[in-house]
């Protein structure tokens, strides 16, 4: 098994790649990710040889690794390759958002649905993605064979909404709202505190000023 | 002076009563915070403790805190009350989600400037924010006393980018890139690697099902 840390670091190592692939590079050496991603070049050697069995084709020439070949490599490993289906919970002001860039990641994920529990909103969106009341959550996850689902309701529905989803066999939640969500452990959920990332760094702008100074 | 963990755990707690306010809710106990949070109760009382001179007027009476009280006594500590012109630098998908999504904390933030490099874009785009070219970022961040900026630009543009606002008089950063930003220790950033969130759930799910049977 990969250690969960290691997994973590091949995702941004992804990314970096995706991202260096778009602008046109072909080959990158380890230092050159360090200097990039901030993760020593040891670290990225070492998180690529756990890559069982992939180990001689990630061989890193003179040159640097090839980027494409590497990104396939850990397109399989990881599992990026296969095409999830995705749904959205809360189509508020931020699930809006989230259903108009749907499109982030294209490759990997699908989004099928998206759900509200105000039938007015149902109406007034316009959206290429089919929309449904929030109590046939359940149901349509088991339909579409849905592996994954944004949460973005208020804090009071997110436990019942995500009950709703793991009774239809959600497999990963990437929960927007304040609230901790209780989940069986073979579910896996993400938060992703948004809104208090830009507080923590606004409390600390103002918390400096108001450090005496001597 | 208050430790980060605190003033991480205050602006979550802020975060929480601001819904539970939303949701009609006038009064709550440090025992139902612990529910919906998962930060226990001793934990949360002695958060609050430590907003001096607050002292007293932040006591739990036995039907709990009074929400209104506690949301003005966090706001006043951390300076949620100020309210800080932002900026939001490349305006590629990501970024006209963030551009449009931009009243997501009225009271707080106010976006007052969008950046681009490319000219085409910022034509095409209508906003009611102000749109203006990227070599432009250091005066008009000077001029318009922007504080915060957000960076959506792709990843070799990231370091200029920031350099560009650290050069205007940037206090802190939000960064959306795969991108480490070199930066002095004055200016504060926070890294949100919302497409590595879903990345790393993905990998999870298939390195769950890839996991032997016994």
């Amino acid at each position: 098994m990969i250690p969960e840390p290691t997994i973590k670091r091949l995702c941004s190592l992804f990314h970096l790649l995706d991202d260096l692939e778009k602008e046109g590079l072909t080959c990158c050496t380890s230092r050159e990710l360090e200097s990039i991603s901030g993760i020593p070049a040891y670290t990225i050697r070492k998180d690529l040889s756990l890559l069982g069995g992939s180990g001689p084709r990630i061989k890193s020439r003179s040159a640097g690794y090839e980027i494409s070949s590497l990104k396939e490599i850990l397109t399989e490993a990881l599992g990026f390759g296969e095409l999830k289906n995705a749904c959205i919970v809360g189509l508020g002001k931020m699930g809006q958002v989230l259903l108009q860039y749907s499109g982030f990641i294209p490759d990997e994920f699908r989004l099928v649905a998206g759900f509200d529990s105000d039938v007015n909103t149902l109406e007034l969106l316009r959206s290429e993605i089919p929309l449904y009341p929030s109590y046939e959550i359940t149901d349509r996850v088991k339909e579409k064979k849905i592996e994954l689902a944004i949460i973005s309701v208020p804090l009071s529905a997110a436990q019942l909404t995500a009950d709703r989803l793991i009774k239809g066999g959600i497999k990963g939640i990437v929960n927007f709202t304040a609230a901790r969500i209780q989940h069986p452990e073979d579910v896996f959920v993400r938060n992703l505190y948004v809104i208090e990332e830009f507080r923590f760094l606004s409390s600390q702008l103002y918390l400096k000023e108001d450090t005496p100074k001597e």
